[in-house]
């Protein structure tokens, strides 16, 4: 049995749910899961709602078609469309830390999440071993100040080529340009190792040793052109103490690191997530 | 501008949330908040709608007379109404121990609740003083064996007197009585001070503490004929080590009880909480 | 049986612990508890030791003329001496928000810490009639930029005509003057609503709703004279969601505040930290 | 620069610090770290004491022989020495689940431990291939209850043989006999996917779902005889809501056991644990 998921957001109004339910009934659909969301203070409503398509007499390429003069067009409404049986595909960038990278194949290994890796990128060589062994093709491109411009067109080419819904940056240790952010909006997820907007960019853990923080904390966002200022996904902490020097929580880090990136994963294939505003919101 | 919570479980079928949004849209009410539930395991629907009155063209007392023969009825639901404008009344039952009652009366004078506690039963003198002081009527009624069936009488009777919807048990050291349970069913909330189903009982800091666990925790749950087993509403937990002596963990532990009664306050007040098969479906 | 407790930092060399145990041990103390740290990057050494009182042969008031010439001056030692039977003396400062303030004073009543509060200062008059219910004297000192100078003058004098050791700030929302705080380094306690250092200052709730973090937390500091820049006591934090509004993050966070500043309380209290390079070691 | 760790468990008694450190000092060592702990209503003393070997003039295997007559005797110790250079020989048993296993892989080849692996026992050959890639000889034995005596009895050769220190059970599904466990006590660490001492024994996952908590958990604890009550080493947890399948609540708990059982070899690998009276003391 498969199902639909809509997610959606537009200006808040009267009569919002009824008209999206009445409209998956009268065509079949049984709803199986739906949760909205307004945000009184800049009047949106949010909306995910999944229906079975067993018995649902739209086409999955004409629900659009369908929905646009009957309901969509009424709200202003901006949607989009998804379907659990169809594997999303994910690009994989990392450059030499390891401790994502295994931890996400690991799990695609083992059917965690409903996609398809066909392709890692990485500006360092250190991984195609690894790579390998999961019978993943790995792109190994360096990049230099003379060369990045080509290389991450040649990436986006490649994206373009194995139909990359999303990307993950596995600790890549490369600011991606604007232009390449702006193929990927809202769909490449970062994993920041602080917790944001706590000491953003180089040497988290050094700063935070150096601040004396009793917790630190690991942050997923989607990128953006402004550097870990993008949307945040999860977050979570670790209690740390004076005990612990900049490579305790370095290596505390890490689980914490693993964890919440994995969790955005999860999200965002179970197209649990909105994004506006520079903000999140997540239906679990 | 005021609104109704309407909490809804039945049998799991198509078109449920259809049919309720649709009474509500079409006797004019804007739905500001909808939450549903389904447990697929056991087919059970759950839902939480909440909706404007302003326009809404049916009288608070009528909307049942309209509900039951076009939605109720149907699909066979249980269901609850509430209006958020109208106080909840609470009564308190306390014994000697008084972090969780002081926590509970400074939050009802700050006004985090939409409650009223007309009424605080205690079979100890101890909390009388604390009791004048927030102006609350303070009735002291000893349990003993011989007398137990006859103070409950005069319990319920004060109770029903003061017209109380639900009972809070701030660490009350008094097993109710099958018979006193039965007329506040989901409707007596106790504070245990363990990670449930964990040291269920008396003691259990020192049972904690003499398994050598890690992690303390507290349990608020509504108050069944079996003890310490009624559904769980929230649960907390804090790090302990081999350095916490049992009065650490009670020290300790009680910052966690504080909280977690609390929020089951909040969460039952909120009309968030159905309960079944001895669970609870929360909607925050 | 009453115990000393001794906080030392020096330059780290080889020989300390065993001079300073011997020292205790030669004089008749049994030592109950030994914790040590060293910070290896600066090398410096921290240790807490307490031992008990009843056999020691040096009064107490004459423990440093013993302990200079054989132990503190080789080692270049900084030290303090406490006893665990001496009250220790905290004026508590407020303004508008009564949370923190109603915890404190609950736990001060049940005798959670070793503390004597003689003093409630505020500028505000809206906590005296809680501070009357507790007989603690109540000092109502408004403040204007005109004022706070010769205010805090007085305060100061209060404080010292009371014997007061340390200072806690219950969301006392003024900002002390350097002067003030130079005459009690390290002995003023803050907490502030955020997880420093993100979002100091004004507002953090707000701030942190703004950039739509996933987890709000609250931090317990001494006070320095930069602003939510001092050492860092104790943090806590708990999960949020786009379903928090503001206000929602103000209520949860008031649940934090009160565990953070009562913890760092216990920690002073106990003799437990050592403030060192804006930072903090904590022997739990 | 390496170092000898000495861990020491014996009743309390006034001087044992001083003629631990006192021993150390006279022989050249340099105390790197001290901690200590007393039980006070066992009394007994713990102590973990860490020295530089540089200079110290006693041979590694020649300490005992001087410690003995001098400081051991006169106090009743019993004590443990290890030398942090050494590394040390870890068996890893393992089932069919690969998530623990994968992740204890990646961090060995990562080098967070200071452990060998020279061996990879299991009951079944799904792992064989991983074990493969990782270059560890793989043992598949398989287990019946006509087979069980003799295979423990090879397996345990295969461990003298191999010279190991400790046994982790990756989610390993067989019970160990007695006779196993007691050729290694307090040496084999085994993860239990519930917050122990709640849910014991087989599918805690579901008997967690059944009760409906709103927490779950993991534990990492040393076995003894009786099932799944030895000293707890770790436990961490994770909120779950009601919307959480048993199929959610494992895939959550499987990153608590991950992190709870990696923890766990740390603290064992860094002679962290001292275990008696079924419990553990933590010096971390």
């Amino acid at each position: 049995m498969s199902t639909a998921i809509m997610l959606i957001h537009c200006p808040d109004e009267t009569g919002i749910i009824l008209s999206v339910t009445d409209f998956i009934s009268k065509n079949g659909g049984n709803i199986v899961d739906l949760d909205q969301h307004v945000d009184s203070e800049r009047k949106i409503f949010f909306m995910r709602v999944e229906w079975t398509l067993d018995d649902f007499s739209i086409p999955r390429d004409k629900i659009g078609d369908h929905f646009d003069p009957l309901v969509a067009n009424e709200y202003q409404m901006q949607y989009k469309i998804h379907f659990r049986d169809e594997k999303i595909r994910m690009a994989l960038m990392v450059s030499k830390m390891d401790h994502c990278f295994n931890d996400i194949l690991s799990r695609y290994r083992s059917g965690e999440w409903n996609v398809e890796i066909p392709l890692i990128i990485s500006n360092h060589p250190d991984m195609e071993e690894t790579a390998k062994r999961f019978d993943i093709p790995y792109h190994y491109m360096p990049m230099s100040k003379e060369t990045k411009a080509e290389q991450e067109k040649k990436q986006l080419q490649l994206m373009l080529d194995h139909n990359i819904e999303f990307v993950v940056l596995s600790r890549y240790m490369q600011i991606l340009s604007e232009n390449f952010i702006e193929h990927y909006p809202n769909r490449i997820i970062n994993i920041h190792h602080s917790f944001l907007p706590a000491f953003p960019g180089a040497k988290p853990y050094h700063s935070a040793h150096e601040r004396g923080v009793k917790i630190i904390g690991a942050t997923s966002h989607y990128v953006t052109a402004e550097l870990d200022a993008g949307p945040i996904i999860e977050q979570n902490v670790a209690h740390v103490s004076h005990k612990d020097s900049v490579e305790d929580l370095v290596r505390k880090g890490r689980d914490i690191e693993k964890v919440v990136l994995s969790r955005a994963i999860w999200h965002h294939t179970n197209r649990c997530i909105l994004s506006y505003a520079n903000r999140t919101v997540i239906f679990e």
